[in-house]
């Protein structure tokens, strides 16, 4: 198996667009990549698009507008990792050396759909009950207060953090800073979690270029280096467990580390799933950066903003930068490949070399999420 | 790469089960594949699934109820050649070396969906104004026709042959012999198809394990070697062209041909995508069994029938044995590999050694298919 390299990323400031074609979204954010790696269009062999809800054959409708035909494309689907599942899916061909450059992209538009929490398979007895996402976060808020003294101003920081982050980046999908009380006073989801708790439903689209190690200088005078890729799927969590506790993720990030020869103290920068405050949280522990329990600890001193030591979410996160499900895994490399290349302007983290995305997708019943994918990137 | 291997297989009779659950459709076949292997469940470390309308992570959804859960499952979709893409993953996975064993399976219930005719977009002009596929077809079967002498009975005897074929698959959605006048005297569906000469809709799920081929003796007495494996998407076609020329088919199996460093007249059987019947006349040609206007010659001469030189669609085909889409594509490999291990029983090609499936899927304005994906497999 070959290194692989990011050489180019692009991404559309997101938000909600119902008036836009799903073309209209995807294209720029390739031609950005494309422009940023230097690699001309015709060099691409290979494209992954994901996205939940882009509907038939989305990769080639999009691709066809750019002029990108005649390659392999395939559209993936993993809920909210279905971004973070393309990527995986042309590294892969290119570590095997069946290609030496290729483009993943995620798209989606959420404005056109019905709300991202409302189940879409009736079959599914949890969620028919009510145990969609919201109510799952807000299980395990309630049960990590209760067994670590988490408070919901905790929980309210998260999203201060990552409002905060996102003023500085254009991109986002909101660009405001909140306190902790009007994160608290805003509308009550589903307690504890509050309005601004939850990540906005919202239009995006991401694209990055992938390109051989070997061939990677000739294009790129930055290119970043994929150390790490990992996508799992959940097991069985029918037996009584510590929903606290994601074993998806913590399975996702051993492997991730061992494949990158580091451990979570090499990190520099993350972008973490933060679909709800809490989750933000939990995977500081699930992702190893401190032992269970201590959470909100790192929240509460600082430690992960953009001047901590160790920043999460400088992009803004899924809370403020948005969640446009299959767009979502590729804008968190974008982040990483701009942080690691110096290039993310006043949302900088000073000196950054090793950063990581993880993205978690699907709730069904009986397992513990459909998906996990973590990416580590080093400069 | 390293070589890779088919050892497993399994597909449930195809038809329309609109009571059962998708989970209930999938189980079957991927228990059958794993029995045939000899592979334990807990070897399989990949799943790729192929689904058109399976909806949010179809894949996990059904793995977990065969106790599957904790490996990487990705969902893939690409219209009518969605299986075969899955196919395509797992076969990448594993000659890189990333993985060992997989899974790759295929899925689809359209007795619970609209009519596949419908177009999905109705942001798709050409769909929008009537062009669907039946009437797409239908173009290319008049200008067949027009150019080369290509009659009304050339295309029935398409259905009449693969109606004949299906009657020895117990699989097959239909399994009834029809005579060129009863193929003509059906329903006009769009001039010259008659309804017996389109697929039906329909049910169905298929299953099969692939094996890096150092491991494959290992569970498999008859492992069958994936020679080729080719997955491409199809160029701009808005240019004038001869619509009786797939592009988008000739390159995929140019590209083919020489990944298996053989050519069309080493094959001994074929499954090709004959959604209509005009489609198995333009796929002999496209595929180089005979030259661009000799096709209706190749199915007047019966040379495609299981008893002729160069059997196609001995398993009935789309036309009979049904095309429920994501299903197909792995249908057509497990077609194969029984032909190649010599398990077909009264519809077996005699001394079959190389096999060819072949699908493609999506019609896009603008574009000549969105996918098209060959695999060439060898005893």
């Amino acid at each position: 198996m070959r290194e692989v390299c990011v050489i180019g990323v692009g991404v559309i400031k997101f938000g909600k667009f119902p008036e836009k074609s799903l073309e209209a979204l995807g294209v720029p954010a390739i031609l950005e990549a494309c422009e940023d790696s230097g690699v001309p269009m015709d060099r691409i062999q290979v494209a992954y698009c994901g996205s939940v809800w882009g509907g038939n054959c989305v990769g080639q409708r999009i691709l066809k507008e750019v002029g990108l035909t005649g390659i392999e494309v395939v559209n993936v689907s993993n809920a909210c990792a279905s971004g973070s599942t393309a990527f995986r899916g042309v590294w892969g061909l290119i570590a095997s050396g069946v290609y030496d450059i290729g483009l993943a992209f995620g798209i989606e538009q959420m404005s056109k759909q019905i709300a991202g929490a409302i189940p879409l398979d009736q079959d599914d007895l949890e969620a028919g009950q009510g145990l969609i996402m919201p109510a799952l976060y807000a299980m395990r808020a309630k049960r990590h207060m209760e067994l670590y003294g988490t408070t919901r101003e905790h929980l309210a920081l998260v999203s201060v953090k990552n409002h905060a982050h996102s003023v500085h980046n254009p991109k986002a999908q909101y660009q405001k800073s909140f306190t902790v009380d009007e994160v608290l006073n805003s509308a009550m989801i589903c307690d504890p979690l509050t309005l601004y708790q939850c990540c906005p439903t919202g239009d995006g689209a991401s694209a990055a270029i992938l390109c051989a190690k070997e061939l990677a200088n000739k294009y790129s005078a930055k290119p970043v280096t994929v150390v790490a890729s990992v996508l799992t799927s959940g097991k069985s969590s029918l037996e009584p467990h510590d929903v606290t506790i994601s074993d998806l993720t913590r399975r996702t990030a051993k492997q991730s580390y061992e494949m990158a020869g580091i451990g979570p103290e090499d990190l520099d920068v993350l972008e973490v799933h933060d679909a709800f405050t809490i989750g933000e949280i939990l995977h500081y522990e699930n992702l190893g950066l401190c032992k269970p329990g201590e959470g909100a600890r790192m929240i509460e001193e600082k430690r992960t903003w953009i001047s901590g030591d160790i920043p999460v979410n400088p992009s803004g996160g899924l809370l403020s930068k948005g969640h446009p499900l299959g767009a979502t895994g590729i804008a968190q490399v974008a982040e990483i490949v701009w942080q690691l290349r110096g290039q993310a302007g006043s949302r900088q983290v000073e000196g950054a070399r090793v950063g990581l995305t993880h993205c978690t997708g699907g709730g069904i019943g009986g397992i513990d999420g459909a998906a996990c994918s973590i990416h580590i990137l080093k400069r």
